[in-house]
């Protein structure tokens, strides 16, 4: 009998928590994102293949939940997402998230995954794949401003993929600084603990934002900022959310992921809707230059789109397959007689 | 280590397809069913207070994806449906579909369920709860027009709630009608085969349509249908996929779910835009009436829509929580310092 219902039932790939620490520890996490940025790019250059649409919100007074969605040629992916700033007042998290990817040949879904855990990944791996196009050549300095949960992620990611040896940090938290040295000692790198974020920009090739405060915040003034710099700027991603002034905005080159998604959620909501912007797409693909001289100042006004998500769902889907020791959900139905639902629970 | 390790991981409850067949075996069918009629009244009686939305569709050569998200007061859901019909050329089922609940407070996900055999569920608890206000009073003889995979999930739910008697059978196909009445024998109903669909209506009070072929079909006629009868035309669901003559459309008085969407989905797509209907919610609280006389033709064009999924999530989350054996998905980061995923890692 259990054999019967057995089946009549059809698996589907499950990635716990647990499932991916233990994948982590097996990749290795710098391998991880660098083979995450090969995948990144191969989405990327698929740009104009992808069935986009805005992610989809459900607000409440606590906060938001949303669905993100994204076809391509050959997969389907959504991530669920919440964002609940009091949580953290009741021991929970803030953001949690996890995602599917389907088969759009047969609407089956192939894999669950917990991502909370893989959207710090793929966020660490889309800065430095945008980096790759826009950052000074021969970077070895990052400042690192906002110490956070994404701090860590993006100095691995800057570190394997860029080969930057010299992290400057600051944090309005001292404490938040010191978790992060501590994540990131005897990994061959010079850690430096800066008290001011003007400090730590001194003599970066490269500035990383990654700021938590939830208002229009100005982290990083113009006239802090010399030429010749690639900013990440990751933490101004949601309406009423940004870190850059006005200024440093308006003088630098800023380049994006979508458009739509952007105009709203991304730094440059400060600016007029018709503010030059280049799609990080057309970089990818060499229809448009990335850094195209020593002393330009870039920026990449960074939000979060589905396609990373997709990209980093596909990935863990060959992961899965080329290890092989994820668990199986009976999440499907699969009768020998489709019109005999009813003979199943009988 | 393992433990440390689980401390930081928050469970969301599963319910696979094994699991909900269990639950059924448990609750049993029948009563499953007549609950989950007064979780539908209570959802569709505070109709205003839910977040509304058309369903998200991803269309490709071979299907649909569809994401069906609506928010109520304390809870979320949405559910996840394709509809690719060469499936079965391959074994695969046409449809698919999985759901989540989420807690609105904190955005976290609560319970991730199989849907496809709940949706059958559903389905067919809708259709009854909208014939207690809709059907001829003392109603005893259904035609049952299709017998695929819905057909007994109706038949049940009829049989239960309004005490339905006798089911008037007939499909084009032999072996559907074959099938469904060895699924309902000796379960008290009398079951009538029929030759055709104008021979099974004869002496019916309910007429329930649910066939199965994509296209402008003509299930009923005008003609075909005498006053005094209550039409649950569920079959006509989709762009291009209708049931019922015009002329009969346009005799009746005419109830739907949800306007926005029936209009493109429902049997009345092939009416005037501003032909008259009455959305059920205002009849379940009263606002407006039901059946008026023994006299009336009503018809009750559903297509489903996602308050009824919340409906039946909300209430599998009821009976798990009631039974406690439904199984632990390590779906959630739950770290000791929210600022600390990357130790998580490490």
């Amino acid at each position: 009998m259990d054999n019967a219902i057995n089946q009549s039932v059809s698996n589907v790939s499950f990635i716990s928590v647990n499932d991916m620490i233990q994948l982590l520890k097996r990749v290795g996490i710098e391998n991880f994102i660098s083979e995450l940025v090969e995948y990144l790019e191969q989405d990327y250059l698929n740009w104009a293949s992808f069935d986009k649409s805005p992610r989809f919100a459900a607000h409440s007074p606590e906060g938001v939940i949303e669905l993100m969605p994204i076809g391509g040629d050959e997969k389907f992916s959504f991530k669920y997402v919440n964002g609940h700033p009091k949580n953290t007042q009741s021991g929970l998290q803030t953001v949690t998230a996890f995602g599917v990817l389907s088969d759009v040949a047969t609407g089956y879904p192939l894999l669950l995954s917990e991502m909370t855990i893989l959207t710090a990944l793929r966020t660490a791996a889309t800065s430095v794949m945008m980096a790759k196009y826009l950052a000074p050549k021969n970077a070895t300095t990052m400042a690192m401003i906002g110490c956070g949960a994404q701090s860590e992620f993006q100095i691995t990611a800057f570190s394997k993929v860029l080969g930057i040896k010299t992290i400057r940090l600051y944090d309005i938290n001292p404490q938040a600084i010191q978790k992060c040295t501590e994540n990131m000692m005897n990994k061959g790198l010079t850690l430096i603990t800066c008290d001011s974020a003007q400090e730590a920009v001194k003599g970066a090739d490269i500035i990383t934002t990654c700021t938590a405060d939830k208002k229009n915040a100005t982290i990083l003034t113009n006239s802090m900022i010399t030429d010749s710099v690639h900013i990440n700027a990751i933490g101004g991603d949601c309406p009423g959310k940004t870190e850059l002034e006005i200024q440093l905005l308006s003088r630098a080159d800023v380049f994006i992921e979508y458009e739509p998604q952007t105009r709203i959620e991304g730094d440059i909501q400060q600016l007029p809707s018709d503010s030059p912007i280049t799609e990080m797409y057309r970089v990818i693909n060499g229809e448009l230059p990335g850094r195209t001289s020593p002393q330009q100042l870039t920026i990449f006004d960074g939000v979060g789109f589905a396609i990373e998500d997709y990209s980093a769902l596909r990935y863990v889907y060959d992961l899965v397959n080329k290890h092989g020791n994820c668990q199986q959900l009976g999440l499907l139905v699969n009768p020998d007689d489709p019109r005999n639902l009813f003979g199943l629970t009988a």
